[in-house]
């Protein structure tokens, strides 16, 4: 069957590749009909992730329709279309004990430690599959929303609070979405129109073009002088790191999705003169897939403006190598595979 | 009636100050009748806290006897001994709005912002009185434990859990007990045996001698290799504050109880990546005063070794001098006013 | 100045009373400008409040104006608009204690134990005031949409979480609003088709008619077969009270705002098997409130359509008796008092 | 193979059965050790248990060693103890998307709905076993102890927090335990002094014999007349399941694990009056495991006061009937099966 590879840093390639043989009898076969791509899938192109060995197949934003049956599990039939969570998890971390697998220390992704779904079929584990009324390019954007909602979870952004997103691109997009969902005010903050004009349609009801407007002022203007409730950054620079801490309002919360190139400096005073929560998130929990599900079955999130791109598999290998030149030219790309 | 009055940056002086006069319908009038110094006081004594204006009265670990019946509030007796809470808060502030005034962004704590209580006779209001089945020394510590209370309350520390205290000095010993309290397993940490073996009977089941031992594998061997699932600071260096986040167990909680004189550097990654949740802690709640009074009612702390100097008033502006000038040799000091 | 009496059972009359001459200094003099009147009125005028002693003042729905500035009280000025919470709280008992001050064992509600604000001039408490851009008419819906919203908190209901409300009148239709602005899926439940409409504008996605419909039937086609994660019970009879338990799903929530005037008998094997939380719901708390605000400031309220019947003073005690006779065809009572 | 088999209500009998022949790929084989009874053994051996069919081999409480290697799982041993969660879960139902496996809607219970584990061999899936540093018989008491545990925790018992245990029996003694696991002040209830003196032993301050104690006035007294915040109903008879709600203070938690054979009749107005939460506890989750582990590990627990009875597997038959018809006789049973 079919396959984009990546071959080694800056390479990816076409290939063909032998079908699953066997599965465990937890698991079903899918047929892979839609991947879309995320920023780590360009850091796994260029060689930056190192979890990443090569060759490898990527992908990990599936949508997926179920090839066989598998008897033990007669619910999941033929025929249905399903999207699927990427994660393993150990069992026995610390956070795995904690009910928290989404940061399992040996959690293994999709298309990053493990091969990815960029290829015709692939086995899952049943307890990893979500149906939906969703078509299958909505269902291929649950889980790059997950990210962001599961921020969102983490912040405890509630109904009336006011909550700033630094960022409205992919993962930041999920975070305005999620804390809209949740009935938060939400103030999303972008350099870039486009971007803010889409988190405008995923649910932010102000938006802030850092590139001209003072940030400090704005927010302040829209939050009684206080600052926001949460602050969600979704960019990565040290300096929106700090800023994030700097702008939240006392005893508010800050959450980081991204990881920041360089070390951060803080001065740490205003983590106990605030009476701070700061708050990492990583990956998502099986309920953030169910509010994303729900979110999407309402109709609620503009699926069409967000995928900007959507190619054959033959075209993976250029538009990799297009991406990696020119980052900004993109946002969601999303490959039809079958 | 007397007085300590902190005059300039490194001088007190024994003085004569006017009686409260009136006072305020919430308010009752309290005879003083022992006070605690900590960390915070010599800080104001030594010109180093930017919120203290000259002069000023130091105090705010209170043991007081109620003097007079304000006849709005009968439950409270001419003779009652009761402590204080030596906070304000506006109740507009996030802080106030979240039900979290002991972060008020406009507190003003007895003896920092405001006159405290190194004197004969102050007024209080009612709200913040606490009585208890305790000794007006008992009385007298309540207020600096609570401030490790809180610690152990904003981290969650929960029964059979692993919980890290770094520094078992005055606020490190409130956290350890109060981790105690809560039933989890305390390991206490510090450069000072003698402050370990008092940690000890705070409630730490073991104790690390951080000169000596390899922390992080000490750590690591009490942990089953995950690390405590809870980290308080009380120590307030660079290297203790990075050092939390790094030995922290996945999904696990860091507290800062202190103030890092310089910008800490942190290596973001590890907020994400093990999804931490990092939260400053700052005074205390009316719930951590009644956690406390119940712990020494039990006679659960070592109130005797925690102590290591009593003085009458009229020694403090010297004993100010010595500890400024020999830190390490004091620990607890407490003063019998009248 | 004019007030409405209620004199005894069944009686009520505009009267002449004294203005309040002085107040305590935490307190601000207001000049009452609307009172809404509620169910719990009724009671009172029906002589079946046993909390109620005659004479008495009823009302405790405001909206009012400050009418002098308390010198310590600056941000508070005359000419101001305001809304406020009628409770009063001892400070002492468990519910205080554990800072759900809307629970007191001793409050004292405005115009139940102590008299209320249906007359020209109140004193009140700074600290129980609420002020928001909106009008008198919404100000004066403020309180009674609290309770609700009490409820709605109280059965931590969620972004996108089916919740099912039982009776729709004022205090349901609250809770419709409430579990809305939380980001829920509200299925409004009433017997009556002028309320579920109403109920619809307030937030209801869903709404079932219960004279006519399979209310079983219908919430399990709403919900998966599952149930609402949710119900909230604002009708008050032993029937619906176990209908709740009965209908929500397994670990769901069942919230309780009224009182059933009989014993209600259970299956409680259905609360162990479901491992169901059965919680009651009281009055409402200070975030309660500013929720409420927030609500009525981004206008997702009907608030021309809840209130069914505005009326000078004067006609109190007529519409009392003519309310008192025909309860079904009142809905909410607004007063203009100045 | 040995099994001890309920033949039909009220008659068991030592049988052979087969050994299990194959197992799923998640599954280890366990040679049982020791197993304990419960009262829902009782109850199936009598034919009470709606959810038994017969034959059934009855037999939850579990201690046993592994018998052979599964390769997928190399951490698990043969020749290591272990104790076992006896549950199943679907997956699907409200319980298990809201990640509360214990209340599932279809779980299957060892024992119950499917054969138990009262003889030589089981298979059992490596998800659901524990191993800890214990003795097979405290390997074989953690599961009853969970019962309890869950209860301590539904019930949110909290350090300092006066809780009291209604029933001192096996259940209610493991709520004890985990009541004082938590730090909480545990006030045990029970008629039988022997039980009384056993709570003592797990945790509890303070004993009331409901012979001859004025029940509400003792817990007023230990309460300072507010009542126990949490109170921990594990007998199952309607006037305690009453007295719960009446006795408890406000805005307390009555948490119920048994089930009332008759249907329970309530003054529903305590329930919002107080504003209480009244909660069903069903079964345990992996933390209560986890947790029940950690405590006998540090042999908090009197484990040989609390086995009454060790038998051979010969002598069942023989002891379920005699239990059946004395049951105040026995209070926990043990079988040494291998």
């Amino acid at each position: 069957m079919k396959a984009v590879v990546l071959e080694a840093p800056g390479r990816a390639s076409l290939a063909t590749v032998a079908e699953p043989q066997t599965h465990r009898d937890d698991e079903v076969l899918l047929r892979v009909r839609k991947i879309g791509l995320c920023g780590s899938d360009l850091n796994s192109f260029r060689g930056r992730n190192p979890l990443v060995t090569f060759p490898r197949i990527p992908g990990h934003e599936v949508a997926a329709t179920i090839a066989e049956l598998n008897p033990k599990y007669p619910d999941w039939l033929p025929g249905m279309d399903v999207t699927l969570s990427p994660y393993t998890n150990c069992g026995r971390c610390a956070s795995c004990l904690r009910s928290r697998p989404n940061a399992c220390q040996f959690n293994e992704t999709l298309g990053v430690q493990r091969d990815g779904a960029l290829t015709e079929f692939i086995t899952a584990r049943v307890d990893r599959l979500y149906r939906a009324n969703l078509s299958l390019k909505q269902l291929c954007l649950v889980e790059p929303l997950t990210v962001g909602f599961h921020a969102a979870a983490r912040g405890r952004a509630s109904a009336g609070e006011p909550v700033a997103v630094f960022g409205c691109g992919g993962v930041g997009l999920g975070a305005v979405a999620g804390c809209a969902f949740r009935g938060a005010t939400v103030i999303g903050l972008d350099l870039d129109d486009d971007k803010l004009a889409i988190a405008r349609k995923a649910g932010a009801t102000h938006i802030v073009n850092t590139a001209q407007a003072d940030v400090k002022k704005e927010l302040a203007e829209l939050t009684n002088g206080r600052g926001p409730d949460v602050i969600i950054e979704a960019i990565g620079l040290p300096h929106t790191f700090r800023a994030a801490v700097e702008l939240v309002a006392f005893t508010g919360r800050v959450v980081y999705i991204g990881y920041a190139k360089e070390e951060v400096a803080y001065e740490t005073r205003l983590f106990v003169q605030k009476e701070l929560d700061i708050l990492g998130s990583r990956n998502a929990l099986p309920g953030d897939f169910r509010d994303v599900i729900r979110m999407l079955e309402a109709d609620r999130f503009p699926v069409d403006e967000a995928v900007t791109h959507v190619v054959p598999m033959e075209e993976v290998p250029g538009i990799l190598d297009a991406w990696s030149r020119e980052p900004a030219r993109f946002s969601k790309i999303m490959i039809n595979v079958s």
